[in-house]
C-alpha cells in the first residue's frame, strides 16, 4: 500500500510538473508578482535563487542590476556602472561619434580607460527604484455613469497628478504603467542616469554581421553586443554629461558565467519589453489582419520604394536615409513575418473559438454572465465603429509622422498650443517635463534630412488622403485642392509642396529650435507655410486624437472585464501584456523544428560565420576574426557540443521589442547571454503564444569574451568583469 | 596472446570497413564492374544479394529490370510490362494526350485495364540486353601519329561501323559508350520498345507539388512518380504502337517493399546517369567557372527576360513558352547552384593541388613521368587554344540551338546536306538510323512555336554574335550587317528578320516536312530566306563543328592517360564518369546538414505538403489528399518516425541528371523509392563528390502506395503490384 501511495503521489508530482510547465513556460511577469510562478518547480528544473534573490521591494535583488538604456534594456556588469547591452541598442551613440576620420561604425571603438570613453549622446540609463500599486487612486476618480472620453480624460488626468506628485522633489523620473487593460495601475519609480558613456562597440562586421538579411532569422551569427557606463555627479545624484562627473556605483551587477551552456539549461531574462496585445479581442485581430497590416505593409512597400529610388539616384542622400530605410526594412518584415503567423496559427479562428468557449462558459453561470455577458457583444460594436473613421485616421497619422518636415511643423505648433494651457491639463509628451525631450528630437531630426525625398513622401500621403473615400475625406484637405482630379490635381500637389518647402524655416536647425520657444501668438505671426499648414489640419488632427481617446476610455471600461473574464473561465493566475515597464520571465536552451523534415540546433558557432562571408556587407569577416578562426586560438571558449567558438544561442523565454540587450541568466543569476531578436517564426506570438515555436535570440556571452580576450584583447575591459 | 591476435584482427578489419567506406561509397559503376565494389563488406552494411543476384552477363540479375524511359530511367514492376517512372518522366507523354476538356495534365490519368491506356507518343522503353567491351576493336584503327581530327574521325568511323555491325539483322539499338575519356569503349545492345502506354499519372498538384521553386530542394514534397507499360508484337519482337500488340514480358521485374525504411538503412539505385566530368583537368575547371557557367547564367538570365516579357504579354503565349521557361529555370537554378558549389568547395584550388600531388607523384618516379609527364601542360595549352575562338563557338552555338526557326532550318538544310554521303560517311545523328526521330522532333516542335517571340531570340543572339570580340568575328554575320553599328545596325536586323519570318515557309508543319525529304538541290531550288541563312552559316557551323572534333580527339589522346595516370598514384579502382549508360550504385539513407545549426531529417511528412499549401500552383493539395490526411486515414503506410505518412526521403547515393525514375532499392532488391532529384547543395557534385553533402532525393514507395490504395483507391494499380 505504501509502495502505491508513494507512486500515487510521484504521479500527481509530475502531473503537476507537467501542467505547470504548459502553463507557466508562458509570460513576461511583472517583478512584484514573482510570487505567482512555480518558483519551487523552478528549483528543480535549474533555478538556483529564491524570490527574494531575485527581487524584493527592499532592494538587493538581481533585477536592480537591469536597466532600461537607449530604446532597449541592459545590465550593470561591474561596480563602476559598466552596462551591457546591444550593439544596435548602443548604434545611435557610435553612430554619433562616428565621423569620416575616425569611422567607429565600421572600426568599433575601445576606450582602455575611463578619460577615453565617449559620450553617448541622447542615451540616458533608466535603473529601476521601487514600483507602488496605485490603482486605488486611479479607481478612486472613476465613476460607473461616466462617458468613455470622460473616463479616458480622468484617467490621464489623475495619472499626470500622481507622477507630478511622485516626481516633486526627487531624483526620480516616474511613469504610471497600465495593467491588463486597465485593471490595474502601477507607480515606477526611475533613477534617470543621463551621462551615458560609450566604453566598447565592436567593429560592424561583428556587431551587425548579417545585417537585414539575417533579421529576425535563425541560424544566427551576430555579436550584437556594446558596453557603456553609467555616470553620475560626485554627489551620487543624476546629472547631465560633465567631466566632473563619477562613474555610477550599482549595489547589484551581474556576474558573467565562462561555464558554457547546453540544451535544455533553465534561463531567465529580465528587460522591459514594449508590446504585446495576448489579450487582443476577435474583432481587434480581425481588424489587424484583414485591414491594418495589409493597409500598413502596401504604405511601408511604397514608402521604401520612393527612398529607394532616391537614394539609387544620389548615394550621399543613400547614406542619409540608410536608417529610416533599415527601420522600414525591419518593420516590413515583422510585418510579414506576422501576417505569416497570423495565417499559420489560424489566429483568428483560434480566438473566435476562444471567445466562443469563454461565452458558453459564462451561459453556464448566470451571475458571470450578467456581469461580463455583454463584453464581447460590446467591443464587437466598438470595432465596427472604429472602422468607419478608420481609414481617414490612418491617413492623418501617416501625414504626421511620414514626412519629417510635417512633423516637426505639427509637433512645434503643437507645443506652442498646448503650452497656453496650465501645465497638468496638457496633452503628456507636452508638459514641461517633455520639454528637453522634445527639444532633442527637433534637433536629433537634422542629420536625417532630405527635403527633396521628404516632399515626395508627403505628396504620397496628401494623395492617399484625397484619395480617401466619400465617407472619410478630410475637410481641410478637400477645401485646398478642391475638386482637381488626376494630372492637374498632380500638378496643384506639386506647387503646394515646392511653395511650402522653398519657404518654410522648419529645415534650419537654428531658426526651428527658436520657433520651439516661441509663443503661440508670436509662432503664427512668422507666418511659415508650414507651420500655417499644420495649424490648417489642426482641427482634423485633434478630432483624430479627440476619437482615439474615447477608444482608449471604452477599451479602459470594457478590456479589464474581459480579462476578469477570463480569469474566472481559466481559473489561474495571468499576467500582463508588455507595456514597457521591467518584465522577469524564464524558459529552457532549446533549438526548434521551423517546417517539417528541419531541425534548428540551439546554438551557433564560428564555422557558420565563416560559411557565410562573402566580403559584402552584411557578410563581411574582420581580419582578426578570421585569423584567430585559422589558427583556432579558441581558449577555454570552445563549446564541446560543436567543437567550435559558440556564437548565438536559442532559448524558450517569452520576450518582444524592448528585450534587446535583456541579461540572458543561467540559474545562479549569472550572464550567459544577451536577448537580441525573436525568430522569425514567433513573431506574431505578441498575439498568441506557441511554446513549440517561440524562441528567444542571444548572443553567447563566450563569443563576447572570445572576442575581447583572443581576437582583441581588450585587457582592461575583461579585467573589470566578474567572470565565474 | 590469443586475445591481442583477436584484437589486432578486429582492429585491421574495422580499420578496412572504414577505408573501404571512405572510398566507395561514390562512383556510378557499369555493371560489368560490380566485382571492383566490396560486395562482402556490403553484405555486412545491408546488402543481402551476390553479384550474380544483381548482374550477370547471362542474364536474371536484377539490372535486367531496369530501363532507359522517355529521358530519364524507370523499371519493370510486373510481368505485364508495367513500368514505374517519375511524374516528370512521364510528364510530356501526358501533355500530349492532355485536351481542355480532358485535362489529364491536372487533374492526372488512370486506365483501370489495358484497352484504356493511352499512347505515351514518341516514348521509347530501352532494355540494356548485353554489353560487350569493344575497346581492342576501336584501338586497332589508331596510330600514335594521326593527328587530333584524325584521331576524332578514326574513332568516330570504327564506331558507327561497330554500330552498324552489331544492329544488323537484329531487333536491336546499339551504342558505343567511351569509357575514361577513351580508355575504354563499351558496346551496348538495347531492345528499343516503341510502344508505351501510360496507365497511371498522379494529379499535377501531386507530381510537380513545389515545382521550381522547391526544384533542387529539400525538404521535398513531390509525389513524383507515374506508371507507364511497354507493348510489343504478338510475336514479341518490337513494334510501333499497334492496337494489336500485347505487354512485354520482363523476366525479371521488382517487388516493392511496404516494410518502411530508417536512417542508416542500405540503398541501391540503378539507371541512366547522364554526365559527369570528376576526371576534369583545372584547366577545364578554370574555363568552367570564370567563362563558361558566368556566360551561360548571363545568356539564360537574358533570355528568360525575353520570354517572361512576351509571356506577361499574351497569356496563350505564356503557356506554349511555360515548357521552355521551366527548362531555363532548372537549368539557371541548376548553374547557381553550380556556382555556389565550385565556390563553397574551393573546386578549382582543390583540383590544382590535386594535380600539383599528382605531379610530385610522377616526378618520384621517373618512367611514370616519361609516359604521363606532358599530359598536364598538353591539356593546358589545349584549353589556351580553345580559348581563342571559344565566344564565337558560344555565339553559334546559341545561334544554333537558342531559336527554333533557325535551328528547324538549319537541321533540315544540314540533313540534306549529310544525306549527300554515304550513310556511314555521315555524321552522328544524321545516319538514315536517325531519320524517325528527327522527322518526329521537327514534327513536335510545332506545339511550342512563337514566331514573334523566337524572333526576338533570333536577334538577341545575332546581336551578341555581332558584338563578339574583333578577333572571334563571325565572317559570314559581318559581310550581311556589314559596318553598321547602334540604331542603325538595330534597324537593319529588324528588317532581316522581318523578312525571314514573313517569307520563310519553316513555321509551317506540312511543308517543313515535306522540306525535310527533299534533296540538297530541290531544298535549295526553294529559295526559302531562313534555309538559305542557313546555308550561308554553314561554313562557320562546319568551322566550328571541326574545331570541336579537333578539341574532342586532343582530348581522346590525353584525357584516358590522365586517368592512367590518376590509376598509378591512386592505385585504386577508379569508376568512369556517367556517360548515360547503365550504371550502379549505394548508399545509405540520412539526413544531412546543410549548413551551420541547421540538420535536415531524411524524411518528409504529410504535414510538411499541409505546411506549404497555399492553394495556388505549386502549392495546391488535392481535396482527396487533404480528406485523408483530416481524417488520417493512413492505413499501415505511416512511418513510426514520425507518426505521418512518408513523402520523400534522401540517401547518400551518388547520381546526376538521367538517374530520374530510378528504383531506390533495398538490401534485398525492393523498392523502397524513387530517385527524382538531387540536392542543391551537391550540385557541383558533377566535378566533385563531396560525401558529406551529396544526397540523392527519392519519392518514398509507401507515399506512392498510400495514394494508389487509401487516396485514390486504384484497385486494378495496386493488385498488379508485388508488395512484400
Amino acid at each position: 500500500m505504501l509502495h502505491n501511495r508513494i507512486s500515487l503521489i510521484s504521479m500527481m508530482f509530475l502531473l503537476f510538473l507537467a501542467a505547470v510547465s504548459i502553463w507557466a513556460d508562458e509570460g513576461m511577469w511583472p517583478l512584484y508578482d514573482l510570487g505567482k510562478l512555480p518558483l519551487g518547480s523552478l528549483r528543480m528544473r535549474g533555478l538556483t535563487l529564491n524570490q527574494e534573490q531575485i527581487y524584493t521591494p527592499k532592494g538587493g535583488g538581481i533585477a536592480d542590476a537591469v536597466i532600461e538604456v537607449g530604446a532597449g534594456s541592459g545590465s550593470f556588469i561591474s561596480s563602476n556602472g559598466l552596462i551591457i547591452t546591444n550593439h544596435h541598442v548602443a548604434f545611435q551613440a557610435i553612430q554619433q561619434q562616428s565621423r569620416v576620420d575616425k569611422n567607429y561604425i565600421r572600426d568599433g571603438f575601445y576606450a582602455a580607460s575611463f578619460d577615453q570613453e565617449l559620450p553617448a549622446v541622447g542615451y540616458y540609463a533608466h535603473v529601476t527604484l521601487s514600483m507602488e500599486d496605485v490603482t486605488a487612486k486611479v479607481k478612486a476618480v472613476l465613476k460607473d455613469k461616466m462617458s468613455d472620453i470622460e473616463r479616458y480624460k480622468a484617467v490621464e488626468k489623475i495619472t499626470k497628478k500622481i507622477i507630478k506628485d511622485a516626481e516633486k522633489g526627487r531624483d526620480v523620473e516616474c511613469e504610471v504603467s497600465k495593467m491588463f487593460g486597465g485593471m490595474q495601475y502601477i507607480l515606477y519609480n526611475y533613477l534617470k542616469i543621463k551621462d551615458v558613456r560609450i566604453v566598447y562597440v565592436p567593429p560592424y562586421a561583428i556587431g551587425n554581421f548579417g545585417g537585414d538579411i539575417d533579421n529576425w532569422i535563425w541560424p544566427r551569427h551576430t555579436g550584437d553586443f556594446s558596453f557603456l557606463r553609467a555616470y553620475v555627479s560626485p554627489d551620487g545624484s543624476t546629472a547631465d554629461y560633465s567631466t566632473e562627473n563619477v562613474p555610477y556605483h550599482p549595489e547589484i551587477y551581474f556576474p558573467i558565467s565562462s561555464q558554457g551552456i547546453k540544451e535544455g539549461d533553465f534561463t531567465m531574462i529580465m528587460g522591459f519589453p514594449g508590446y504585446t496585445d495576448r489579450y487582443a479581442s476577435s474583432y481587434d485581430l480581425d481588424n489587424l489582419i484583414n485591414h491594418e497590416y495589409p493597409l500598413d505593409i502596401r504604405t511601408y512597400e511604397d514608402e521604401l520604394a520612393i527612398f529607394n529610388e532616391a537614394g539609387a539616384r544620389d548615394s550621399s542622400v543613400a547614406i542619409r536615409l540608410a536608417e529610416t530605410v533599415s527601420g522600414i526594412n525591419n518593420t516590413l518584415k515583422n510585418s510579414y513575418g506576422m501576417m505569416e503567423g497570423f495565417k499559420k496559427a489560424d489566429i483568428l479562428n483560434t480566438k473566435r473559438t476562444t471567445e466562443q468557449q469563454l461565452t458558453r462558459f459564462l451561459e453556464e453561470n448566470p451571475e458571470l454572465l450578467k456581469e461580463y455577458g455583454g463584453v464581447l457583444p460590446q467591443l464587437d460594436s466598438l470595432h465596427r465603429e472604429k472602422r468607419l473613421t478608420q481609414d481617414r485616421d490612418f491617413a492623418l497619422e501617416h501625414l504626421r509622422y511620414g514626412s519629417d518636415f510635417y512633423y516637426m511643423a505639427y509637433r512645434i505648433y503643437r507645443w506652442a498650443s498646448e503650452k497656453e494651457k496650465p501645465d497638468i491639463e496638457r496633452d503628456p509628451d507636452y508638459q514641461n517635463r517633455d520639454s528637453a525631450s522634445t527639444h532633442e528630437t527637433l534637433e536629433n531630426m537634422q542629420i536625417n534630412l532630405v527635403p527633396e525625398t521628404d516632399k515626395k513622401i508627403l505628396k504620397y500621403f496628401l494623395k492617399k488622403a484625397l484619395d480617401l473615400p466619400p465617407d472619410q475625406k478630410i475637410a481641410t484637405l478637400e477645401n485646398i485642392f478642391s475638386g482637381k482630379q488626376g494630372d492637374e490635381r498632380d500638378q496643384l500637389i506639386d506647387r503646394f509642396l515646392d511653395s511650402l518647402y522653398t519657404h518654410t524655416a522648419i529645415g534650419n536647425l537654428e531658426k526651428r529650435l527658436t520657433m520651439f520657444n516661441m509663443p503661440l501668438k508670436q509662432l503664427e505671426n512668422l507666418n511659415d507655410p508650414l507651420l500655417g499648414f499644420a495649424k490648417a489640419l489642426k482641427p482634423d488632427m485633434d478630432a483624430m486624437r479627440e476619437r482615439g481617446k474615447r477608444f482608449s476610455g471604452a477599451e479602459n471600461r470594457l478590456t479589464p472585464k474581459l480579462i476578469a473574464a477570463y480569469t474566472e473561465w481559466k481559473k489561474g493566475n495571468l499576467y500582463p501584456d508588455a507595456n514597457g515597464s521591467m518584465r522577469f520571465n524564464y524558459g529552457f536552451i532549446k533549438g526548434y523544428n521551423p517546417r517539417d523534415a528541419v531541425r534548428y540546433n540551439w546554438l551557433t558557432g564560428l564555422n557558420g560565420v565563416m560559411e557565410k562571408e562573402t566580403g559584402k556587407d552584411p557578410f563581411i569577416v574582420p581580419q582578426e576574426l578570421k585569423q584567430a578562426h585559422l589558427t583556432r586560438d579558441f581558449g577555454s571558449y570552445i563549446d564541446p557540443s560543436i567543437n567550435d567558438i559558440p556564437v548565438d544561442f536559442l532559448s524558450t523565454n517569452d520576450g518582444t521589442g524592448g528585450n534587446s540587450g535583456s541579461p540572458c541568466l543561467n540559474g545562479k543569476g549569472e550572464i550567459i547571454g544577451l536577448v537580441f531578436d525573436g525568430n522569425y517564426e514567433s513573431i506574431s506570438m505578441d498575439y498568441l503564444f506557441n511554446p513549440n515555436i517561440v524562441r528567444s535570440i542571444q548572443v553567447d556571452i563566450r563569443y563576447v569574451l572570445f572576442l575581447i580576450d583572443r581576437v582583441y584583447h581588450l585587457d582592461a575591459l575583461r579585467k573589470e568583469l566578474t567572470i565565474h
